[in-house]
Order: structure tokens, then sequence, then C-alpha cells
């Protein structure tokens, strides 16, 4: 099963998001799709040894930028490298589809072309956060800002079939993101639907959680709407970059503590790696008729080859199926 | 104007409270009421040097503790530290009152003693958030988790005149945070009310800003429902401490990093005092008849002195008058 990759997509270009392809290529034995300017990715492959690897190139004129409106985008360029990414995988000749562009085109054209999996409400974009003791899922990261609570819990069992999916999880734990770890704490939505998932005996529901302990590896699913998972998403990513200015800045202060913080890089680029979601596989898009994953704009070449095997894995397990196992009715 | 201190209040205890406020009174010539059980805190007050201090005591037999029911520990403890010091206040003995305990149990016990401003339709919880650049006040944290959009724009009018009275800005830039910058972004309550701050001549509005950019000082207020207000500020806490976990963890990792990081000591300890909200004057509680400053829990004395002087500041520009003048009708 091949993967497509959009050769195009990412804040740092092309080269970036080929040579983490073709690592993952060659790391995991994954067949490649590159899709995007057939000129501009041939005179890039000629510089990688590719022996014994399996690329194809799939021409796509054009590309989405990232100030484009989304659906506007998508209508307007139907040959994009997001698109025929994405028609590869519809037509059968791919089994996923993985993309550092514009997340919002990536959604909006998903829900296009390959339309989303019979019962599902709505799709929901989830991130797996690297954690302190392994990986957590939270979900829904905007594509639905303001969910009915059926949505939400629909979002809890796609994000249960991903963490059994793509880590191996049996029986995920799930919580719910809330201002407060007590039952009574929540806005109205959460209000509605703790007892809904406390009562559902398919889900492993574990209660609220609170945004401190995103991080603390306590919840393998937390579930939220798509505007307070975005906001606290962000808010830990705008934290950790202030505190490496911060750090960046304190660390240059004098010689005397230039010195030892130069000894000390090794352990400050492990700190980052730690906690650098883009390296745990990227963000899958659940509930569509097929696998994407978009990865962070700011991936870097490790980043990428992480979401292509994240799509590979999803793939092989045949991620679409079983979300649609999931949400079919059990009468 | 004296300022009434909870003694009781705080993860740390009676001494790190009375310390701190002690410290606060001599630095900025505050006359102290402190309120608590008066054994505990004249044993604590033999330790200090007062001389020249005016300190006086204000016995409260109960106490709150973290893990009650708020409105029903406020209901079943009339003579709590809490209740008794929001007393004085209340009562005209002191200006302000501030405490570093139950933060539910001071909002239910603010809202029973002092009551609302009149206009004021739910008061709310604000923290004033360190930046690269200085200060941003951030409401509300938890008081309204779903507010109508009439609610959230004395939001901006409360935050607006604590900026003035507080730090001295005149003319306070006031955002709205979001899942994106653009005004099409924003949940329904976002969308709804994105276009009333707009055309309000009296707010200096200035669109909606991502949870990324919350300690990056682009804006001097930034109002959001209590719910994803509550989430953002602990997923920076959380992201925060997971970062200084994962540092501790990699710089003890082999003596080749523990003898540099030794020497860069005072470099980690000066960043996390830039990060500390605690150390930016606590978060004012507003809307209700009085100053109210609601310290961190963990404050420690160098907290709880500047959470004291907010007090002070607030009180002694008639923050509760100027609240009331700003959401008077304008015809």
């Amino acid at each position: 099963m091949r993967i497509a990759v959009d050769a195009m997509g990412g804040d740092h270009g092309p080269s970036i998001v080929v040579t983490g392809a073709v690592n993952a290529a060659r790391e995991f034995g994954i067949e490649l799709t590159l899709v995007g300017k057939s000129d501009v990715i041939e005179s890039l492959l000629a510089k990688i040894d590719r022996t014994g690897l399996s690329i194809e190139i799939v021409n796509a004129e054009e590309t989405i930028e990232m100030d484009e409106a989304p659906a506007m985008a998508v209508r307007r360029k139907p040959n994009s490298s997001i698109s025929k990414a994405l028609l590869e995988v519809k037509e059968g000749r791919a089994g996923a589809m993985v993309s550092a562009g514009h997340s919002g085109a990536v959604m909006a054209a998903s829900l296009a072309i390959l339309g989303r999996i019979r019962g599902v409400e709505r799709p929901a974009l989830a991130v797996v956060l690297p954690t302190l003791t392994g990986t957590t899922i939270l979900l829904d990261l905007g594509a639905v800002t303001d969910p009915k609570p059926s949505q939400l819990v629909q979002f809890a069992y796609m994000a249960k079939v991903y963490a059994q999916v793509a880590f191996g999880k049996d029986n995920p734990t799930i919580s719910l993101l809330s201002n407060g770890e007590e039952p009574s704490k929540g806005n109205q939505l959460v209000q509605e639907i703790f007892p809904i998932l406390q009562a559902d005996t398919r889900l492993n529901f574990k209660g609220n959680i609170e945004g401190k302990d995103l991080l603390r590896g306590r919840s393998d699913v937390i579930v939220t709407d798509g505007f307070a998972g975005n906001i606290a998403l962000k808010s830990m990513e705008g934290a950790v970059s202030v505190f490496s200015d911060i750090i960046r800045e304190e660390m240059t202060r004098s010689i005397w503590r230039k010195l030892p913080a130069f000894a000390l890089k090794p352990a400050f680029k492990a700190v980052r790696g730690r906690l650098d979601y883009a390296e745990t596989g990227g963000a899958p898009l659940l509930g569509v008729n097929g696998v994407v994953i978009i990865a962070h704009g700011r991936s870097d070449a490790f980043a990428m080859k992480n979401a292509v095997h994240a799509g590979q894995r999803a793939a092989a397990q045949a991620l679409p199926q079983k979300v649609r196992e999931a949400l079919a009715p059990t009468e």
C-alpha cells in the first residue's frame, strides 16, 4: 500500500518534506507517491540516494498557500497537491495521505474528495501529544467549534479506535477536558456529555481532566470541543515557546552563563524533542473515508518521517473501516 | 486604608502568608489586618520584626479547606477567615481583601458578603499574566463558564478599568481569545460578540488572538469565557511545569550535564520567576462591591507581598467605583 505525500506542504518547503518521506520509505519499507510539481520533486530526488525504493511522482500544478481561505482555495484549485494526493487515496492507489500544508484546506479537501464515513456526523482533527509517560490523543482541535453532545461522543469513539490502531492500546482511557476534575465542573456541554460518557459501557471513561494535566499522560484520549481544544493546544505551544525564548535570553546574559549553556546544548535539544508533538506522528483527521495525517506546518524531516509512518500504520490497520465499525449502531 | 489578609489561606500555610503580608506592609507602607486563628497569627508575628508597622489581628475560628464545596463551605462556616476578612471590607474597616485560599470559596463568599456592583450581571475572575513585554489581563478564569455576549462585553469593560487602575494603561488594547486570528474564526459566542466589541467606540478592540500569543504581550486585555480561560491558563501552567520537569531530568542525566546545570541555577530561577503569574499580583475578582485579590494557592512570600500590594493599589484607586461608572448606562 503506497502512501501519498503532499510534497509541496510545510513551512520549510518541499526539500524537507521529500527528505522526511524518503527516510520513512527506507526505514519502514514504505512505497511512496510524492505529489506536487514534478520538476521540483525530480530535482530534489536527484540529490537523494533512492536505490531499492519504490517512489512514484504524481504531478500537481497548483499549490494552496497558507493565507488562502480553505474552502475557496480547494474549489478554485482542483489540481492542488493536496487534492491530487487525496485522489490517490480516493481511487485506491494509496492507503493514506500525509500533508504538512494548510490544515484547513486539507480538512476541506478531505471532506469534499473522500467524504465522511457512514454514520459520522462531523470529522474531527486529533493530535497525538507527547507526554511524560507516552502519548495522549487530544481532539477536536478546531474542526467543530460548537459540537453537539452526540458529536463529542463520536469523537471519543474515533479517538479510541485511533489509540488502538496506532498505539496498540486495547482499552484506552478516555477523559473530558474541563475546568476542574469534579463531575460537577464544566460548561453546559461538558455537564451534558459527562453522564453520557459515564453510562457508555463500551468506553473506558475516567472523568474530567484539567488543562494542567494534558502533558502528564493521565489519559490515553482527551475529548473536548474544537474551540477549547485549539486554545489548549496553542496555549501550551505558546507557553513552551515563550519559556524557550526566556531561557535563551537568560542563558546568553553573560559569559558565565553562555559557557555552561553551550555545554548543555544537547540537553536542551533533547528537551525540545520530547515536547514536540510533530515528532509523535502528526494529527490524524478522524471520520473521513480514508487515512489523512496532517503534519505540523513547521515539521522538520524527522517529524515528516514520523507522520508518513503514522499514515502507513493507520492504513495497514484499516483505520477508516474500524471507525465505521465502532460507530455502527449496536442494535 | 487597611488591607485585610486571609492569614490561613495558601498551600504553604500561614507562615508564608504572614511573612509576605508583613513584607508588603513594610515595603509599601500598608496597614494590615491579618484574619485567622489569632493564636497562630500572634505566634508568627512574635518572630517577625514589626516595629513601626500597623498590624491588627481579627480572630476567625474557622478555616475553609481546599477540598470543600465552595457554596456549602461558605454557608456552613460563617466565621471562616475568608468571610471575616471580607466583612472587614464590607464594613469599611479595610479597602481590600487578599486570600491565597480556596478560590471558589472566596468567589462565593465575596458574592454573598459584598454583593455585585450595580449593573454587573456576573463578576469575573481575572489573572494578570506576565508577558515578554509587560502584563496582560486574561479573564474569565472559570467564574462564568457559559457567559452571554452581554456578560462578555462587561468583562471587557471591567478588565479595561483594572488595566487603567492597576497598571496605568490609559486606553488598553482588548482582544478576544479565539481559535484563529481572522474575524471569521471562533465558536458561536465569539462570532456573536466580535462585531459588538468592534462597534463599541469606548473599547480599543484589536480583534481575535490565539492561545499561542497569550504570553507575548500583544494585548493589554484578553477576554474569553470562563471555561476556555480556565483551560488556557491551566494548559500553559501545565506545559511550563512539564517543560521544567523534563529540563530537570535532562540536566541530571550525567555529571557532564549536572555541573554546567548547577552553574546555571540562577538563570533557571530567573526564568521561572519571569513566567510565574503569582508574581504579577494575583487574580482580581472584578464586579463585586469591594476589592478582592485571589492569590495563587502555591504563592510564596514574594507573591503574597505582590498580591497585597495589588490590593492596596486597587483600593487606593477606588476600583469598584470606577467599575460602576464604566458600566453605567451612557444615555
